[in-house]
């Protein structure tokens, strides 16, 4: 199955503490296609200045991510620095949109009839037009920020009622489900259209509700995180690449996803900008994800072990 | 195999966003003792005040704690206030340490040969003394915190020297290991000499590093967290209870105590004080160890439905 995104691709400057990168390829969804690229067919929607340059290009072509719908304008490529702390918290320095104030997604003839649909964090009116442009898609994912949680709550709502799953961080959940317990924020989140929530919760893994249903995954603690950037989205390209791989969307198909959402995150953050992410084999891919199994697995209790000990009966 | 623990036995006012309670049973010792005594034989050390009513004793009775070791002092039972905000965070509005000042916790003679023992949240001198009150444990957990790292590192590096499973938060073990990266901070605690390190990271569940493995559980996401006090030792007591059950520390048990501990803390949080921990039934507690296993399971990956998309090889 062929996969649809729409977002951002920009030129970051990043700090950490363990060093700096200037004008390093970054964006949602430069990071969501080629973390994508690995299981899927990737169309790409997005746009790039005139100061965008070919080998920025080539990383695309390179890992076959479709470029046709990669716009190309007078004037720079949107910009955003940011620095982060020890506690791996990012803190904006500066944001220039350039070109991409003016985005307007236009979806190629070739890209509308793309079964599966991101649309990473954008203007929620841009994420609906969008899908106007879309026939009959099997399955739409989409992110969004407290910026437009707070700013264009009702737009938001309209975009959320054509979206299958819903990707936030816990205090996006708890802002726009109006509650403070995650688990009823979820539910209010879930009765406004999607019939899937993700929960990102950094280092502390993921939660997935749907059907009822919920799933805990932790996130992979590694000897060294580099870089967080594009974390967010390599996770959600890793879901959705998987899920489009496979071609079915199912519980059991969902909970392999979001681990190979956290997969695809946990080599992200390895290396500044894609330069980890971009090599990544599929042993090392498969090793994680048993590396996964591995971090969660507990036996069921052993009737022959453990004995009540008469309290609670 | 029998469990002692040595600890506070106290008073709480809370207030939460859902309510208050004044003058409610708490203290280390008593979530640990409550939690522990559906798995075995639990010895209480602990100092209360003549204030100390004879309902309070009637509930560690009913839990078949075994109180000689709980000593009656002349004067009050320290006393705690505190007020959760809706990120359910605690903010101390006020300690009365009373006759838990002077604590100097003596170990009955009856108490001695106890294999298992959990060093509560005290001084690591007092940690320490208990220690040397006991002949040849088989396990040592302990807990400790920001004030003690701070305040006595030598001595509670010392105490850490005879401690087999450390129990901390997540900022508490950064500060202890000196590295913001979790994985680094616990290798720094475990060259400290526990074989074992549980980094307990409330609602996002617990993190446990032993033997070159780490094993990660989630908190259950319940629909009502209604109080948190006493949720790391209600999570003790269900750790060290379970293994004290199946009298063996192996790998395995000790991910199905991390469960059990996990279980026991959710119960816990439901209400004030100790009102839903002490009613908990056994029935309850295999529905929720089972509700964890569903929450963190996903299938290994198929190779005949996922396929390799020809990069990364």
């Amino acid at each position: 199955m062929s996969l649809l995104v729409v977002g951002s691709v920009a030129f970051d400057d990043v700090r950490t503490p363990f060093g700096e990168a200037k004008g390093v390829l970054g964006g949602s969804a430069t990071y969501f296609s080629i973390a994508a690229s690995f299981f899927t067919d990737v169309n790409l929607v997005a746009v790039v200045g005139d100061d965008f340059p070919d080998e920025c290009v080539e990383l695309f072509r390179d890992h076959r991510v479709n470029i046709e719908g990669l716009e190309r304008r007078a004037g720079e490529t949107f910009r955003w620095s940011g620095e982060y702390g020890f506690d791996l918290n990012a803190t904006t320095l500066a944001t220039h949109l350039n070109v991409f104030e003016t985005f307007d997604p236009k979806i190629p003839e070739s890209y509308r009839t793309c079964p599966y649909v991101f649309l990473a964090n954008i203007d929620p009116v841009l994420q609906l037009r969008v899908l106007e442009q879309i026939e009959a898609p099997e399955l739409v994912a989409c992110d969004t920020m407290n910026f437009w949680i707070e700013g264009k709550p009702d737009e938001l709502t309209d975009t959320l009622r054509h979206v299958d799953i819903l990707a936030v961080n816990d205090s996006e959940a708890r802002e726009l489900g109006r509650q403070a317990n995650i688990y009823q924020a979820a539910q209010a989140i879930l009765a406004m259209g999607p019939s899937g929530l993700i929960i990102k919760r950094g280092e502390y893994g993921a939660l997935m509700f749907n059907d009822g249903k919920v799933f805990a995954a932790p996130a992979y603690p590694l000897e060294t995180v580099f870089d967080p950037t594009g974390a967010g989205d390599s996770f959600a390209g890793g879901f959705m690449g998987y899920l489009a791989n496979v071609g079915n969307v199912t519980d059991d198909t969902i909970r392999q996803a979001i681990i190979m959402g956290s997969v695809m995150a946990s080599f992200n953050v390895e290396a500044f900008s894609l330069d980890r992410l971009r090599g990544v084999t599929y042993e090392e891919i498969h090793d994680r994800f048993r590396a996964f199994r591995r971090l969660v697995h507990f036996e069921d209790l052993d009737p022959d072990d453990f004995v009540h000990f008469g309290l609670g009966s």
